[in-house]
Formats: structure tokens, C-alpha cells, sequence
């Protein structure tokens, strides 16, 4: 079963809004199985609608339209439809009725441009709305069904979950599962992956392999079809194993799923018992930021201290100064320093720090914006990292967050 | 001039991503006045590619593709593309350089996959990408010229911007001028902004008004059209002024278009030749990495502490343990001890400190998940605020590092 989404809305076509209708129904599809083979999008013109409706095609067997059926003028949908599925455009009297019921409900006064919202094509069906006055209604032509369904994004998702996905579920001749895990990639490339996974996806030829970029995350999606779920399961289950194993992509893959980075960190954290103080400088709190998003963080995170200033390194971390004068403040030396310093101070099991420069001011020939120094600190070991990063200061303050978070994951897992 | 857009991933038709990309280029194109007439979305499948590229209407000037340029097996856009437009698939040596370049410039081997993304459809023109290995390409059917860019939205923007937009503008007829400005607003709803300024929305005939909520800001958009440029821009300014007096909205508009709150309080702060040290507890960091987003903020923040523990709150700031037993760390008195010592302890002109219950856990039935308080201290004055906020760990932080960011605008155009 293949299914086409149209959207409809000037708000779509000139960039003001963006359309997160088309991807709630594609989702909800997707999840039972079928396929959106075209999304299209077009705005409030009777010619432009129509236009998209007979340019659907033949072996579609359902198309979900939103949007243009409230009561202002711009909202011509229902007229389009009567003139691109030959119909006449009638007043309908459930909706009519449903609409009235509504007004009463609220006790507030219908208005004339609410009984227009009432004129449906002939023969439609309603679709009810349950939380607001624009009708959804839908029709038959050849085998194709046509839906209809307000714009409103709130209204929309409640008449897709209750009568839609139903109505499609009860046609559709056997329940095809589709399964898919997200696999979490950080600090390789997607055509190093690629490479390395070659023969896999050469070789699983029932699952579909799509990595997906999420900056500076790549998701690596394995989507399956069938109609055995344990079965999938199991594959699925099997091939993440081997994906993540050291022939493969080992602990480059950080997370799956809804995983973040910080959340498996807090979680290593957490079930070592142990617990972690930072100094920031050029992040400026975003690590620990990132590191309290997930609920329950106090129990590991002692405390953080962004000493964005020399003056605040010295007095809060006690960084002598002749290290910060002789390698200045972005160098080995005061990144280890900063590490060792919090976490004394701290009493915690483990330190990391951060020092480096965002941009875009502050580079020098020998250390060019982007130059940052990751330090780790346990018991009397400390591990420090230079890194050097692309991007604007947003990004090289996130890229530092990440690869700081990560130094300490890899650490976690093998210590 | 007509233009169509077509975006293309599997993401996108399974509703795994939302499509951003369409809502950028159909935004970039609106404010120089042209017209979108249709959007597409597509999977990663050569056939349903060929056929949207087919399918394009004669009348249409500019396609603009984004999607499946990059180095692995599911993306098959230049491929389709040649296919569709009639053409063969040959190695672009200027495409190839650009490639080379790129990796020797981050110091990273080329693999073969990255040697296919320089076959493109013969006669293409290079769009350069500033920032990534996927070259764009244009190319001319009939009357119509196709670009093609690579999906990933930060590079896909950049060419956008710097390539697409100026051959476009280039090409265009008689200008009509398309121009808006964004005000934007925080504290007030979006239904308190409508009625306010319900008498200026229905005598303002010439400009169209909009309310985007961008949660927890709304933007004001004002936009006019018109053949006049100096009309136009003298009018908006005239009305921009307008609704900023205190008879309409006054200063619960912050900022103007592009800026954001922490800009605006860092413009403030630097304008006063004032500097600020900050203590953060539920926000853990949040309020400090948004004002160190701010290129040179490190002119005026000096340091930030996040006190996550009442340990670090006594060790760090000196609150006396009296004061955290008496009230508990979520009160009002331990708020102003918190801002009070952070503006002594660094020497700086204002200290900001917040406490608060994140959550999930940790609400009281006197003190509820949400409740937070704000302490400003400036000389020997503080301030202090109490705040309930609502919705989930993520959603507090930021409305709680909002709020605390606008105490200290008010504060700062007041004093």
C-alpha cells in the first residue's frame, strides 16, 4: 500500500512555518508499515490544489491532505477538492450539525463563515474533529481514497490517531512490520563507516542501511520489513551486536536510539558510583550544560566552575601563574592544571577540563582559533588531548563539549 | 518568476527528520519576492527522483534540489539527475580538485566513495560548498535551470546564500521588494500582543503582520511589499517605533531580527563598561554558556560557578550553612547570598544567581517542581525573584535562564 501526503499553506511555500504536519503522518505510516512514496507541498490556490490532486498517482491507494479548511476566505481546499474529483460542492448536514454542536458547546455564536466550512463535496464521509470546528471528510475516487484534514497541527494529529490510521489499518491486507534501531556514531566520518561496513551491507540484504547526519553525530538507521516481528528482532539485535563489535565500528558507536552522549555518560557515572567536577573555559558552561539535561545529574556532578578569566583560573583553581604566563592560558599545561586542580578541590573521582580558543578573535599563528586542550584527570593520571576544530564559535564550543564528553565515555568504558 | 522545490531522503518520507531545508530556500526566495509553486519530497529511489524531476512544470524558472549528494550507497541524486535531464554521468576534474582540496586542508584521506561524489551530469557548473566535501552543481533544461545541493542543512545554507541566491537575483526581471522585520518578544503571550496592537493591525493596511511563537519568544514579523524601497523601509521603521512605545508593546520587545536575548544583554553589559559573575544551580551552566555564545563576552563575564551541591554552595560562595538548613537551597535567601558572594568573590559590577527545582524529582508540596528563584545584585542592592515555571527538566532550565537573562535587560536599560 503506497500513500501520497499533500500539504497546503502559503505559510508553507514562503518559509514562514515549517511543516511538521507532513512529517507526523509520514511517521505514523511509516511506523505501521506504509509507504509515503511523495510529499507534496503547495499554497492556497484553487488551481495549484487541484493541480495537486490529479497529478497523484494511479496505484496510490490513499492520500492525506492538510490544511484550507477553516473559515476564512483563503481556505478554499474543500472546493478544490469537489473540482479536482469532480464532484459538487454540497452542504453537508452532519458537518453542519457536528460544527453547530461545537459553538454550542463553547456557548460562543457561529458565525456565516462557519456554515461554509459545512459545504462538502457530494458523497463525502466525515472524519471528526474532536477539538475543533473544521471538519475532515473523505472520498472516493477510482481506488484511490482521498482525506481531508485541517491544517491545525493539534486538530490534524487527533483525527490521524483516531480515524485515519484506523480506517487504513482495517484496508490494509496484512500487517507488514517495520522495525528499525538508530545506532549512535561519533568521531568518524559517514563514508568512513561506509567503507567499513561495506561488506555488511552488501551481505544483509533484508535490512536497510541509512546513516543520517546529526552534526557532529551520525545516526547509522537499520530499517527492516516483514511480517515476523520476533524474527526481526532477533536479526536486528544480531547485527547490532556485530556493528558494534571491534571488526566493525566497536566504540565508535557511543548510543542507540533516544541515547544521548551526556545521558551515557551520566549512566557510566552513575554505575561506577563515581562522581565528577569541570572547569570550563572556552565551552562556557556548555558541558555542563549538556551533563545536567539529564535528570538526576546531581548525584555525579559535584560541581563546575567556568573560569573564563586568568584572574578566575588563578583564584579558583589556584593554576600558578607562572605556568599561565610561561604557556599562556590555552596550553597542556593549564588544561592539566585546571584538571588536576577541580577535582582536588572538589573531592571528586574524577576532573576534566577544558581551555581553548572559540573565536572569532584570540588566534595567533601558533595556536589559530579552533586550538583547544582536553584534559582528564583520575587518581594521579592525567590524560590531556589537543584538538583543533572547524567551524563558528557555536560549533567549536559544541564540537569541544562533544569530544570532551566522549574522552571521558571511551575512558569510563575501559577503566 | 516561478520556482519548485524538491527535497529528497528517506528520513524525510518516513518522517525521521523534519524537512528544514524546503522552509529555508522557500523563506530565502519569499523575501526577494519569488514565488515557490510547489515543494516535493522524495526517498533516496532513483525512479521516484527521475520522476519529480520530470514532472517539474514547463513555466517554472528554477528547481532547487537538495538531497543525496553525498559518498554513500543511498545517494543516488546526480545519478537520477542525469538520468532525468538526459545526460551522462561523467568525472567533473573541477568537482575532483575541490574535493582534493578539502581534505588536504583538515589533513584527512580521501576514500573512493568520496571520488564518486565528482561524477555528476555532463555540462554541469560547479555550485561551490564552503564547508563540506559534497560539491552542488547547476545545469539548464529548456527553460529551466536545476540545482542541485547537498542535504546536510548547514552546508545546503551557505551555497544557498552565497550561490544560488545571487544567480537568481541576477537573473530576475523588475524587482519587487519583499521587506520584513522581526521584533521580538518575551513575557507576554501571543493573544496579549494581538489585542495590544489589534487598532495598528487594522489601520496598517500596507503591512502584514505576523505572530511565529518560537517558544518561549514570539517573533513579530512585519512585512510590505512594494516597488519603492526608501517607502518601504522608512514606513517599517516608523511602525517599529510605534509599537515599541510604551502605548503599545515598550520592553517586552528585546531585540530586533537576528539578535538574540544574550546579545542584547551583552551589548548592554559592555556599553556600561560593566562586567558580571554568575552561580548557577538548576540552570547547571545554561545561563553562562548562552552569554559565552556572544564572540568577546569574555570582556564582561568573569566567571561562573555552578554550585550544583550545597557542598560547592558553602565551599565555593561562602553560604552560610545556617541560611541552606534554615530556608533550603531552592529560597529566596539563598538566591541573594548566592548573588551577593558571587559579585564579591569576583569583583565585578553585578553578580546573578539562581536556585531552583529542575526536576523530574526533588518538588515539595511548598516547593514544586518549577519553583525557582532569580537574585540580581548590583552595590549594595539585590534583587530577587520567585518563579513557577512548567514542562519538562529541559524546557525549566531555559525558561528560568530566559527569565533570568531578562531581569538583568530590564535592569540594565533602566539603570
Amino acid at each position: 500500500m503506497k500513500v501520497e501526503i499533500i500539504t497546503i499553506g502559503d505559510e508553507l511555500t514562503s518559509g514562514s512555518s515549517q511543516d511538521t504536519n507532513a512529517t507526523f503522518i509520514a511517521h505514523q505510516l511509516h511506523t505501521i508499515g506504509i509507504e509515503v512514496v511523495k510529499i507534496t507541498t503547495v499554497g492556497d490556490d484553487t488551481e495549484k490544489i487541484v493541480d495537486a490532486l490529479r497529478n497523484v498517482q494511479q496505484k496510490v491507494s490513499y492520500v492525506i491532505v492538510t490544511g484550507g479548511l477553516g473559515p476564512t476566505v483563503d481556505d478554499i481546499t474543500a472546493k478544490a477538492a469537489a473540482e479536482a474529483l469532480r464532484r459538487k460542492l454540497v452542504l453537508n448536514k452532519l458537518a453542519l450539525k457536528a460544527i453547530e454542536e461545537r459553538f454550542m458547546k463553547y456557548g460562543r455564536e457561529m458565525s456565516p463563515n462557519n456554515v461554509k466550512q459545512a459545504y462538502l463535496p457530494s458523497d463525502s464521509t466525515i472524519v471528526p474533529n474532536p477539538i475543533g470546528t473544521a471538519c475532515g471528510f473523505y472520498l472516493a475516487r477510482s481506488n484511490t481514497l482521498f482525506f481531508f484534514l485541517p491544517g491545525v497541527p493539534g486538530e490534524m494529529k487527533r483525527m490521524v490517531e483516531e480515524s485515519v490510521i484506523p480506517i487504513i489499518k482495517k484496508e490494509q491486507p496484512e500487517t507488514t512490520i517495520v522495525s528499525s534501531c538508530v545506532l549512535k556514531v561519533f568521531g568518524k566520518s559517514e563514508s568512513y563507516c561506509d567503507q567499513v561496513l561495506s561488506d555488511l551491507i552488501k551481505s544483509e540484504k533484508e535490512v536497510a542501511f541509512a546513516f543520517l547526519p546529526h552534526y557532529p553525530e551520525i545516526s547509522l538507521k537499520l530499517t527492516m520489513r516483514g511480517k515476523d516481528g520476533k524474527y526481526i528482532e532477533k536479526k536486528l539485535k544480531a547485527l547490532e551486536r556485530k556493528i558494534k563489535s571491534k571488526k566493525y565500528l566497536g566504540d565508535v558507536i557511543f548510543g542507540k536510539d533516544e541515547e544521548t552522549l551526556e545521558g551515557v555518560v551520566g549512566k557510566l557515572l552513575r554505575s561506577k558510583g563515581a562522581t565528577i567536577s569541570i572547569a570550563e573555559s572556552c565551552t562556557g558552561g556548555l558541558i555542563t550544560h549538556r551533563l545536567t539535561n539529564v535528570p538526576g545529574s546531581s548525584d555525579y556532578l559535584e560541581r563546575s566552575l567556568v573560569v573564563y578569566s586568568d584572574k578566575a583560573k588563578k583564584e579558583l583553581l589556584k593554576v600558578p601563574a607562572g605556568i599561565l604566563k610561561r604557556h599562556g592560558a590555552v596550553s597542556k599545561e593549564v588544561a592539566e592544571s585546571m584538571a588536576k586542580r577541580v577535582k582536588s578541590l572538589s573531592k571528586t573521582t574524577f576532573g576534566l577540563a577544558v581551555t581553548g580558543i572559540a573565536g572569532p578573535a584570540g588566534g595567533t599563528p601558533e595556536k589559530p582559533v579552533g586550538t583547544v586542550f582536553i584534559s582528564f584527570s583520575h587518581k594521579r593520571q592525567v590524560i590531556t588531548q589537543k584538538c583543533s576544530f572547524y567551524g563558528d564559535r557555536e560549533q567549536m564550543k559544541f564540537m569541544t563539549s562533544q569530544y570532551a564528553l566522549d574522552v571521558l565515555r571511551k575512558y569510563l568504558i575501559k577503566n
